[in-house]
């Protein structure tokens, strides 16, 4: 049996996404580990996140440190140090779920699909980390200023992964933090929601929207 | 200033997608010809459908022809037949609008992103047809068997193409069939709604969904 999620490493977790996700999940009560490359700058911006919880559901570590203490490992850093990231962390996240939220945006023209050559980022964490990590992708499409705010978020997350319970397991965490998560198939599928996020970044800015994103919805058939 | 579109061309105009296209244009009263490789055998179809609209709406033509009497040309053959067709009408269809389709399947693991070495399918129509002509990604994520019908769709399109214009104009296309149309981008990011379809197939097969679509929804942030 699946041992039960307490703690959580967030990679990356004074990110702009990884700050709203440490936040979200320190709310729903699980321990967070964040994970930095410099723990010293990243204290400042924890410490106002945990006041904000008013308890210390927030610790730092090294990004390594991170990921080996926590039951659940989620990679939140941008796309230039994710596979030095990856490579780095393998040893220690045997065994585990690692949730990718990983964009390979390209600054400046981040509003455009700019894949790379290799295609989908989670498909290459899945490779990299090898078949006894079950590779978890999500997240993408959520717009970072709204999950360190504390206003209900309508936008769905897509959850890819090639272990449905794994997928399942990610699926009640964002249900815990008020969104809905989908499944929505295999690693394979996941560039859809890597791709999208620069989708979203163009239709903030031609509609002037805040928080652009998806849901998804079944125009049934007969009815 | 922009010719008024009155007639369509439906490349692949009695498959699924096509049909379902010719339907619904039709009924908002534009003059349909429908392009076949084998007009003699779509007749049967097209024939149902004209007696459905109460009139002669739609006509047939092979590819080549229906996409040289047309004011607006739309793509909607296999992906196994897309760039032979491409390179066939780039003659007649230069200055025109051309609305790419083309979803990248690979029976019979259409429930997979399995996109082309080449990336985006819309991107190479553009590449093979020029700058002259301005190719127009939509209609990806809408189910056939929808379009064929006469409900609702609650679907959203996502519109993708280098110019705004030629967007602006698909997206009055597709409110006039009921459905509500997004910029979406350039034609880069078409890779999007390309890939979505087999997402949308997964979610269909394992929520026993009939007929999943995306909804674009803006979290305001401020709200």
């Amino acid at each position: 049996m699946e041992k039960e999620i307490k703690s959580i490493g967030i990679l990356g977790g004074s990110g702009a996404l990884g700050s709203g996700l440490s936040y979200r999940l320190g709310k729903a009560g699980y321990q967070i580990v964040v994970g930095s490359r410099n723990p010293g700058m990243a204290s400042e911006k924890i410490n106002e996140i945990n006041q904000r919880l008013k308890q210390e559901k927030i610790s730092i570590e090294s990004n390594y440190l991170a990921a080996e203490k926590s039951d659940l490992v989620i990679l939140a850093v941008p796309f230039s140090n994710h596979s030095a990231l990856v490579e780095e962390i393998a040893p220690v996240v045997q065994k585990k779920i690692v949730v990718d939220t990983t964009v390979p945006l390209v600054p400046p023209k981040v509003a455009r699909v700019q894949l790379p050559e290799f295609g989908s980022v989670a498909k290459k964490t899945q490779e990299l980390l090898g078949n006894d990590v079950r590779v978890v992708s999500a997240f993408h499409n959520v717009a970072a200023a709204l999950l360190i705010g504390d206003n209900p978020i309508k936008g769905e997350v897509l959850v890819f992964g090639n272990n449905k319970d794994a997928r399942e397991n990610i699926i009640g965490l964002i249900q815990k933090i008020g969104m809905k998560g989908w499944h929505a198939g295999s690693i394979d599928n996941s560039v859809v929601a890597e791709s999208m996020t620069s989708v979203l970044i163009f239709m903030n800015k031609f509609y002037k929207m805040e928080g652009a994103g998806i849901n998804i919805y079944d125009s049934n058939i007969n009815h």
